[in-house]
């Protein structure tokens, strides 16, 4: 694998560039796409970086109808210096090993598919936008093709990245969001996937996030599915509670993602002398400390949105307001912090960023 | 809906069918499919029958990401006057619905669809296998196509049906099959998508199956995600239990598949007098059935297999041989009855055949 020789086509008719103000999340793909293919009799084969297009399968495509498929998401960043920065992308490597392990899909050569990665975005460096809160949106993901009805593993498969200059997730930028707490529907279960990073976690998401945004929510809070009371997630990001000076954030439990972004918040907080745990958090533990004053701040972390504060819980027809509905001085310090980082204009003691040369 | 007219497009150079005596499942399909797409501004529109053929979707297109999709699975038979007949097909168009619910898809008009794949039967009906065990597999799939890396519901789908004729799901026709009952992953809990026929349901269910053939057993028995106590599916099958002389079967709780199959069968059981109940049944009440003598019978239920025997199960290495591992007299009665409907070698009181003319 190591050896494999990236073949290169280059696309003939570049598309022009999105303003980089006016930017969305996840609309816009740039001019190029890494592709390779998976049999069982040849491995991994066929690395190549191709014009992006459509790409042509079977009706009876795996994928289709049994959903064995994982994915990742990571962001490149350009610094003031016209530098091309990652933000930890071994992680999302590793991980997607993880998720491969349980989707029951071949494993990756993590560091060659890193390479392939830095090299598709060497040749798409000028896509990334370089306004307030933009990078370019790296999406490797995998899918089984085999054309066959049986429920089994698929016998080949594709690994692709796509790549898309992204704005701010929420288009207001960091400001507070009102999160719903769900109790009807359950986005995992320990046993089930909640810790990989594939398809069916978020299909299942849908129904909820359809009915808490009819209640004027943009997302839910994932408590647990079987007691349905321990705090899980909240919409697709990992969540955080600062009470009484100290963050605490739910251990993983295998039902919850492992969120780089968690990673790099604990330990920042760890660099900074801000005491923080990792544990099982209930919905009451989160009631009471409301009540009697001690919730300071609640915030999701994740790639997409890097820190959301929430403004707003609701927890069955009680509303508890965060922090007057403001984003809190730790969420903003994060936010801050990790954005310098990931861009490049703070130092990064942590040697978390990569340099695309 | 119901106005618009099925677009056909015949297929120039048309397949050789395969042998009916060497027929797998689910590898080969007929000449032609049905295709259909929606947005949000048309609704569903554009259904027609166009050669089988490949399709092309962006690389951005959600199905790949959040396996935003459902499916159905039913059957056509032919019969010794070389009628054409469909086994219930009105409830798979419903639970077809109540998937998309679920999944935030669309909703289907179901009398229009199943006028559609009537159609395609008629055009494909030489495709149908006459040897013994064999059919038509009818796999009606949606999958949601916009091109956004955005968690939300899709505003584009395809809704495609496609057929491939099939010999017995297990190669060896009707016989007892080992099952490993599955204590470390769980297939689906209370408030999640068990109850749906989508993706991320048997994507989550290959990694039990992969270890349990490892040691041997061709299906898992899965209990429920809140307790690991109580009986819910065996593989992709519903699962029956005869004990002294009475049929049970876990009642519908959310997380288990309505099976089609599974509803005759107790239409079946009641007609025959042969007392029948739905309720919960533990795995602890199985065993001490078995242990006491009066477990007689085990069986999944499902389309690809119809009946499924099972000849062992084993719970945390206990071993229990069920029937001394042959196929039961209930079981094989009801195989038979319900392939004899399915085929139209037995009148059908109860009206579940529908001719296509």
């Amino acid at each position: 694998m190591e050896d494999q020789t990236i073949q290169i086509t280059q696309s003939h008719s570049k598309k022009q560039k999105p303003n980089s103000e006016q930017l969305e999340f996840g609309r816009i793909f740039t001019d190029h796409m890494f592709i390779m293919d998976y049999t069982v009799e040849k491995g991994w084969y066929d690395p190549r970086i191709v014009p992006y297009q459509p790409i042509t399968l079977d009706p009876a495509a795996m994928i289709f109808h049994y959903g064995q498929t994982v994915f990742e998401g990571l962001k490149a960043y350009k610094t003031k210096e016209n530098k091309v920065l990652l933000f930890r992308p071994e992680m999302n490597m590793a991980r997607l090993n993880l998720s491969n392990e349980r989707l029951c899909i071949p494993r990756i050569d993590e560091d060659f598919v890193l390479k392939a990665l830095i090299k598709l975005i060497e040749m798409e460096k000028d896509w990334i936008p370089t306004a307030e809160g933009t990078s370019l949106y790296i999406r490797p993901f995998i899918i089984s093709t085999e054309p066959y009805l049986g429920v089994a593993a698929s016998t080949s498969y594709k690994l692709m990245i796509i790549l898309s200059p992204v704005g701010s997730y929420y288009k207001e930028g960091i400001h507070p969001v009102k999160i719903f707490v769900e109790r009807e529907y359950v986005r995992a279960v320990a046993g089930g996937t909640g810790k990989a990073k594939t398809a069916g976690n978020y299909a299942s998401s849908l129904k909820a996030q359809e009915v808490s945004e009819k209640q004027g929510y943009s997302q839910v809070l994932w408590l647990d599915g079987i007691e349905k009371r321990y705090i899980e997630e909240v919409g697709s990001m990992n969540i955080f509670f600062k009470i009484n000076g100290e963050v605490v954030t739910p251990e993983l439990n295998g039902s919850i993602l492992a969120g780089v972004t968690r990673d790099s918040v604990i330990s920042l907080l760890k660099y900074w002398g801000i005491p923080v745990s990792e544990r099982k958090i209930s919905i009451d533990e989160i009631y009471d400390s409301y009540k009697n004053g001690s919730l300071e701040e609640i915030f999701g972390t994740g790639t997409a949105a890097v820190i959301s504060p929430v403004g707003e819980l609701n927890w069955e027809g009680e509303k508890m307001d965060i922090n007057n509905g403001e984003t809190g001085p730790l969420s903003q310090k994060l936010y801050n912090t990790l954005t310098n980082l990931q861009n490049g204009t703070e130092p990064d003691p942590f040697d978390w960023t990569l340099e695309v040369k």
